[in-house]
């Protein structure tokens, strides 16, 4: 029988989970918390799953392992250097046998102080390492972050030291197998690529080719985001008690006028239709995050103590933002407006609209001073310089700092493309900012106009 | 075996197609182009499809006899009175046999002089009818269209026989399966249902309590739009000449600077987003038919003899599209904007936007003389009441009366709902108006705010 | 918005329950107990699903009401004349509205005494009915069983006023929704179709043709079978305490040595392939139920306070089963036999065959007096005569009455077709008969061979 | 954007295809003949398939590249050491460029004088290799055979050298895909895993641990089936011209009284059941091929030049037995046993049956003499010993051979596992020989019973 490794992307958080399975039995590694796809596999498969790892405390979503080893009778496992409310600590050394395949337990501090990574083995060959599953440790094209813990070069220094004294000995021909791909808050410069072996990125891995001192200072000057809702997922994910999916029923579609009266009460109502169309129209008192973007950003700006209404274009996405919104542990999503904004509008209830600033315009009012752009990227991202006389608030700093900014300017939200300054339009118009613009396009449409950039 | 008897509904036409099906043998009623649904469902059921019927030469899509028959080995019937080139005429009384099923040809002239129904009867039961498929001759809540032939009192007559002569005297136990619901542009007045019975509709459908000569007074009243397309639906339907869907590839993704030169060169880009995303922003020179309106409209708008290339939100969107869009014969949608409209606006490519205009905004506006009203509504919409100084001009009218339009006004295109009126918009931004603007809501939101209507 | 009417069939139990919608709301009529379809449906729709209406106390199969109560918040509706522990009581004339929809309750007690029916008006068209939902009192061809209760008379008098002075009148016009389609255990004439109106029962449903004192002496003629499994059934329909689905796990892929030894600890393995497959090759101990077979039979002779593996082809069949095994309340289906027969085989475990005996063997058999028909066919199939020297004992009673049969005989077992054959076959073989074979074709074979029949 | 990099596996043919994208381009490797699969994960991530390699001539399934080619417009590209009638020839260096993602050709003869291996590199990231595609050259434990061309020493030469020289200097790093997985008869002793690099391969394949000479002999004293139908394949393959799947229909449902007349004139009736329904009943004359055998003996014993009906379980079987056999040519499937075996059994038609022989009983009747093995195992097989007394002919010479076999005795077939037996079985019967078993288990089920092996 064929031995199976499946890799389980989550879109949106770029997490990346991973099944092995062979001769009826079967591993998750990192499980989602929505965990269908790991019992439909192993059922169509004839596996049973047996055990659960953890490669690290996660911070960045909910795991799925409480509810899977219940559906299951699977054991979970996790690093020895931290307590959880539930499962197994393993320690360096240990193995488990998923068939013919073995799974060897390497302790990989860095990240987090318990990380482990699995080296996998498929002992009907050989001992030697066919892959490793790295958890937050090595990715390909970066290594995982250092900033959860004090000191931070203590924690830097571990992961140097897990990298270069058990992950590259593995030897070149190991396939590598990370818990995030490209696009994940966990790391800054992925490749754009899911597939490489210790021996490429030995040679590639731009932060494998640091000497420790080198590495060290790379990691002390690096700067990520740290949104609020970590702290709900470190909870959950330590304690494991986030309630089980069964338990929360989908959405209720509700008419324009129960959305009105809820917005009123306090509910977030969440748009997640594209910049374009919130621009076009939208619901006063709503938050702009379209769809792709909630993974990344909805952590920033939504409450985990209210409910959240959706504004949608159709029900799939309304199913989409909802398995997004679970995973990263929102469970009070109870409505979404039933017919989309189009039924808002034939109510007659009020609508506003946020005009789109083409950055040839943006130019002009830039000279002409008849707006003010208000940049909301990130610090790095603002080194290679910004439009003349624009206001820098990274998006993520935006709530807490909106006095800094004019209230009887044009405010036109410039980021890199568009997406998050809808956001950022969105939130100044929820704060009464009255002259808001969007730059659809931003940066990017700078760089091929040929902007003007101080 | 139980009797198989299935709808197939085509939104957006609101056309309906029938299997039946039993012992091993299955007849379709109307297929449309995409044939694959029949012979899935004739293929999980063991049947052998047999026989196609046409209860009429169809004017509103493209009808899939010729490719099923050529997929099955099924012969073709359809009315004797009009020459196709293809299939076999059927006359009065012609039984047919699908299992224990039997279905009897009544000759039910009105729509098209060749019109058919067809009584279904449980032979193992009873020779009484149980259902007729009435094709456009009845449907639930109205009848078929008589003014596609001239003289119209004389299909109106043919009409009014065919239904007191031949459908009702069926019986009131008679199950109604008309060829198309609610949503058509073959009736004006369907009920929003898909289930009723010759001897409800005796009582309950408005156009048959008329006697003969106020049935023909109501149907010489009536007005229907008959959008360009239907000559080329007629002529595919006569000819049996549609290219087979196999043919036919998936549009290829473009890239924005692609896009860009097709247009110059005059390919039509459809922009299929929803009103408020077009509003927001759209590439110049496109024409906005949001996805649910491509159905009725497209048909008005669009060329048969260039290509088409689709803007929208997603692929799934174009997949969408390009069903309705086959099913009345475009067959040159050859691409789509790779990435959405986001990727046009990184490239730093024009675009342009049409601003929502609220009732509330609306009715100041018209109050202090800063807009005019353009109302696309249909003739028979616009009797109960326009908005003061509003211009009328059916959308279906709108490309050849557009010198009917001042140039130097605001223009705030205005429909039932807002969707026409971005169709208008768009079009009038089309033609160089530059001050355009669009009433998300309209009419509906003007009953729901109490606007001034006239 | 159209209005929604959705049958769902529940395939083997031939049972049919209803949704429908309109205008943001739904209703669901006699939900079974996998209840993701309505979801899915309500939800694709914009629904809203806020009543459920119970048509009577079902007996074969267990009722989804109070899971999908749980789930939407919908309120539950039955009949006043029985006590539930969950719902509310509803009388004649209480009235519900779905958007334009209306349900108005009828008391149709015969076959329950607190049965209803649910009669269905479009108010936007008229206050005349257009359909009516008659649970287990009017079919498609047949009427509802009065067997459950005593005196049957009674019951007999109570349907027969239920269909002549509640149905009968509504008209006409009044398309049929019944609870149970051809196939189910519920009536024995029914139509092999599922679409009709009262106007063509009235004339052609046998039942329908008697006068009062004819249809109660039919009724009190009618056999039907009476499964145990009815008794668990009643009792968790009326006290509404089923396990939620979401609680049970998908049965574990175990490997032979692990099903050997569950089955002798007393696990029921339950053989769900083909006939031919059982009799090809089968594990001693095990019980053939074809897949098919298993919503009629498995209540017959499956046990709830055990558990149950299954034998498969693959794991599509087992999921088919599960879903059939809990649509009637075993919820203790806690495994099957990974990889198929196969793996059993190729373990060296031990393995059984049943020879299958062609009609024209048998008769030969026979007449040569080798073997000795084991008839199981009901006691109304066996009125048209059986094979010379058979035994009948039905199906239903073969369990009770092993002892009656020759123990030194080769037994043949005999059917309609040879499905239920294979069961006794393997109930035969079960209680230590050696020398047993099966008739594959049985009496519809003989039929086409003309076989001798008394 | 992420870079896709996605294999195919065909199941059965255990061939591996692959889609490479990145940045709106893909290509396609070695695509099988269904080609709806690339075309929709094209479709899905808005990739224009603009190339595609073949990395040989392909001998054991029809290539889908000009039909690809048709629907998308991408160029076909082969190695230059042959002549093909379709596709342009690429050498040693040519390189292709998918978005960052770079081709480069290796010639990699050995399997193929043409064979050709692509080397893939992240330009975006370095230029040294990250992964290789190497078709048949070399596989994962084990390489391509090298006995298609003469003389045998050559082509064994060329392959060592290929390996030596071109795919083992890419680096330890390089990950491997091949053309091949586990379950091929394109190689013997492939591991039951498809992630390797050529580093692990390096070092545990083990026909890389041979030097030349030791690797030529190998070769040279390896034996592989070369099934009839390559020929077939080599044809279609060198002259692209397989018919489109667009003009092939599903198999039409027969009726048994149908099925026996087409067998009756010669039509090819293949049963795909198990081997236990094969065994418990089957339609005289059908020849066995189960379901997942197909793959690797239907081209033993199907022709091309007659039609085929298949017997089925279900309609999914038929379908999934239809996509096995069009993907190694077999265009005149025309029809299937509607209703399955049990439609022919209650028409009355004369069924046969096979008994499954235990190995115990199988050793008994070795050791009374009462019954004769026939063993038709590989010769690699039986090298571990065989049965007493039993008769050795391989499957793929059975059909040649069978006059070797004694007519008066009972003949049971054995294989590995009983699968390739049934086949036999069914063969033997079709030839006339009328005592025949099958024994369920066979080689596997003697090794765990511990049967006497000579």
């Amino acid at each position: 029988m064929t031995m199976l490794l499946e890799a389980f992307k989550s879109e949106g958080l770029a997490h990346i989970s991973y099944m092995l399975g062979h001769q009826g039995e079967a591993a998750v590694i990192d499980p989602r918390r929505d965990i269908e796809a790991y019992l439909d596999l192993a059922r169509q498969n004839g596996l049973r799953i047996t055990h659960i790892f953890e490669t690290h405390r996660n911070e960045d979503y909910v795991i799925g392992s409480v509810e899977l080893a219940r559906k299951t009778g699977a054991t979970i496992h996790h690093g020895a250097a931290m307590d959880f409310a539930y499962g197994n600590a393993v320690s360096e050394g240990d193995t488990f046998k998923v068939g013919d395949l073995e799974l060897r337990v390497l302790e990989t501090p860095g990240h987090t102080p318990e990380s482990i990574s699995l080296v996998m083995a498929d002992t009907s060959t050989a001992p030697e390492p066919l892959g490793v599953f790295t958890g937050d440790a090595l990715f390909i094209g970066d290594v995982g972050r250092t900033d959860f813990y004090e000191p931070v070069d203590r924690w830097a220094e571990a992961l140097y030291d897990s990298i270069h004294e058990k992950l590259l000995p593995l030897g070149d021909q190991t396939i590598l197998y990370p818990a995030h791909g490209a696009g994940s808050v966990c790391g800054a410069h992925m490749a754009q690529r899911e597939f490489s072996t210790i021996g490429y990125e030995r040679r590639h891995n731009r932060m494998l080719q640091f000497d420790r001192d080198a590495f060290i200072r790379a990691k002390r000057e690096e700067s990520h985001d740290r949104p609020p809702y970590f702290l709900k997922m470190e909870e959950h994910n330590q304690q494991g008690n986030p309630r089980p999916l069964d338990d929360l029923a989908f959405p209720t579609p509700m008419a324009p006028g129960e959305v009105s009266e809820a917005l009123e009460k306090g509910t977030q109502v969440v748009d997640i239709r594209s910049p374009e169309a919130f621009a076009g129209a939208f619901i006063p008192g709503s938050t702009a995050i379209p769809l792709n973007m909630l993974a990344p950003y909805a952590g920033f700006f939504l409450s985990y103590d209210a409910d959240i209404i959706l504004v949608a274009e159709n029900v799939e996405q309304v199913s989409e933002a909802l398995t997004t919104l679970r995973r990263i542990g929102y469970d009070r999503v109870t409505g979404h407006l039933r017919g989309g904004l189009t039924s808002w509008e034939v109510a007659g209830l009020p609508y506003d609209t946020i005009p789109a600033v083409h950055v040839d315009s943006l130019v002009d009012g830039v000279q002409n001073d008849s707006l003010r752009v208000l940049d909301v990227r990130k610090p790095g991202e603002v080194e290679g310089g910004m439009l003349p006389g624009a206001i820098h608030i990274p998006l993520a700093e935006l709530m807490d700092r909106m006095d800094e900014l004019p209230k009887n300017e044009l405010l036109v939200a410039f980021c890199g493309s568009g997406m998050r300054a809808i956001i950022a339009a969105s939130l100044l118009k929820g704060r009464g900012f009255g002259d808001v613009g969007n730059s659809l396009g931003s940066m990017a449409a700078c760089r091929m106009r040929g902007c003007p950039i101080k």
